[in-house]
């Protein structure tokens, strides 16, 4: 037993205690076609996924995704110790019901976009402590029980800002083990809110953006390391509007993330050829581009040392009508190759 | 460093490493009219709770409950490590909303009604791991926020039936801590899903039934506990319908609670005067309960050995309009009183 240490105000390091045992992502029709198509393990040929409405299509992407991991893994829901799930439907719904009858102790969340990097440093610390030998986490979204939800009806087929983004259709799921792998979970990082005063809510970037400064900043500093000691810093959804900002609020800050930042939200989808505005966002978005991309390059070796910083804007329909502000929230997940 | 064990598929015990060194509850003006009144640290003398809308009241009186808790333990909010909070609104905003401004790091949960075990139990990982000295674990619910989302405008004035429960106005809020206090938090035992296929979001109680029944069912077998090991086994908000289900489930079970039963959601209102047909619900009945009633029972002695099972129903409007059923979900947290 090696339990981690506490550094700083909000970082936690592992003493190898925790790694990656199965990856799995899916992803929606239009996520195939973007950039990355090809490093998901499902594209689905549209977005009904084998269902009647769309959310029994989200809790199937959710599922079939989870089914995935277990498959690569060689395991089932018995052995799993415990399940990390959330999503941005309404009561976290597309989690409930895609895992309802997989009978895992399971802890339901909701961190917005920030799900991926929420659910795997509380399962990671479920791993560290020796409570867990299998710990699932895993989330999803998608863009038409998103649209619905928060936006307009499909069918009304409304114009976006260009700083808008794409919901992401796509799941990612990782199975957390003390059983060694090529991917080692060294370090998590808890993000605070942060609410400087963004209200549009067709601009998420901008509201997220310094919440994941202020997470990465936190990160190397708690760590006393420097951005160049990772070969990239990833956040989750700043969309290419957010992606900016959070450049321009570190290099205020005295530091300069730019020679190694990625955005998931900027990589899945083409903006000059999709459509899709600012780029991708939801859930979905890191989990399917951490899990089907820079999960492959980890286990390659292609990227020895990086930081996820998975990006959530904590607001609901209800709250922008009220006139509210955007309340930004990021996590990050410190990972390495291991030979 | 003392960790805890973990015993059988779903509990984990503490080897005297977590306490509550701070709890407090705050309620609505009906809340405060019945016959658990005075022992609330504050009775609002109406719902609004120096607020323009439901929602905002809902943050006030979160944000009140917390920096209540702070006080009482001379405390603030530079002092906590982390902060596990959700709620019943859409997309937790009743958390993020009323915890933005005070810099903790912050895990969003959702859980339902159960979200006060849930945050006790993850809160309590935290401390016994080590990565925390002090964790606060809160969460609430309002009754005009929680109508206005999921029934009716109030002004309609809709009529209940006989199984349906009253969303509490009301928040409890604990800081969990290595540091020893009259109360330990022993164990947790975390949940699993439970769908036996009710439909009627009108009899949540039936819903959470059989899910805490599984729950306690689990805590008692792992632990290889009979009930009367209890002073108290205390469901949180099954009301008075699904109080009777949860003895029968498990009597079927060839196990017996009946004697050492009770439940917040029964013990809120008084069903004779107070027209709240099966009774409390919320996360806030639960929350506020045990942070006003079971707390202070326990800090004197008169409950020496509490289980406190808080219960949920992970579903949402919109998966009731679908036709889907009303999942249960039920988390155990074991406490005890130390001179």
């Amino acid at each position: 037993m090696n339990l981690g240490t506490k550094m700083g105000k909000q970082t936690i390091v592992y003493d190898d205690s925790v790694y990656i045992k199965s990856f799995y992502s899916s992803v929606g029709k239009l996520e195939g076609e973007g950039p990355l198509g090809k490093c998901f393990d499902v594209v689905y040929k549209d977005e009904y996924i084998e269902a009647k409405n769309w959310e029994q299509a989200e809790n199937n992407l959710l599922k079939n995704t989870v089914t995935g991991a277990f498959a690569k893994a060689e395991l089932s829901c018995d052995d799993m110790d415990y399940v990390f799930s959330g999503d941005l439907l309404n009561q976290c719904t597309g989690s409930s019901f895609a895992l309802k009858d997989m009978c895992i102790p399971y802890y339901g969340l909701y961190g917005a976009c920030s799900t991926m990097a929420e659910s795997m440093s509380l399962g990671s610390i479920m791993v560290d402590a020796g409570y867990g030998q299998n710990v699932l986490a895993v989330t999803s979204s998608h863009f038409c029980s998103s649209e619905k939800q928060y936006r307009f009806p499909l069918e009304y087929g409304g114009i976006r800002t260009p700083s808008a983004q794409w919901t992401v259709t796509g799941s990612g799921a990782v199975i957390l083990s003390p059983d060694k792998s090529h991917i080692c979970l060294d370090s998590i990082t808890t993000g605070k809110m942060v609410d400087l005063g963004v209200t549009d809510n067709a601009n998420m970037g901008a509201a997220m953006a310094p919440a994941a400064a202020d997470c990465i900043l936190a990160h190397l500093r708690d760590l006393e390391l420097k951005p160049a000691d990772y070969d990239c810093i990833v956040t989750g959804d700043l969309g290419i509007v957010g992606s900016t900002l959070v450049n321009e609020i570190i290099q205020k800050q005295g530091s300069d993330i730019s020679d190694v930042h990625m955005d998931c939200g900027s990589m899945i989808f083409d903006p000059n050829t999709q459509d899709t505005a600012s780029g991708g966002s939801g859930c979905g978005c890191s989990a399917s581009v951490f899990c089907g991309h820079f999960c492959r390059e980890l286990i390659q070796g292609n990227i020895k040392k990086m930081l996820l910083v998975c990006t959530g804007a904590l607001m609901s329909p209800t709250t922008y009508q009220l006139g509210e502000t955007v309340v930004g929230i990021a996590h990050a997940v410190g990972l390495s190759y291991r030979e």
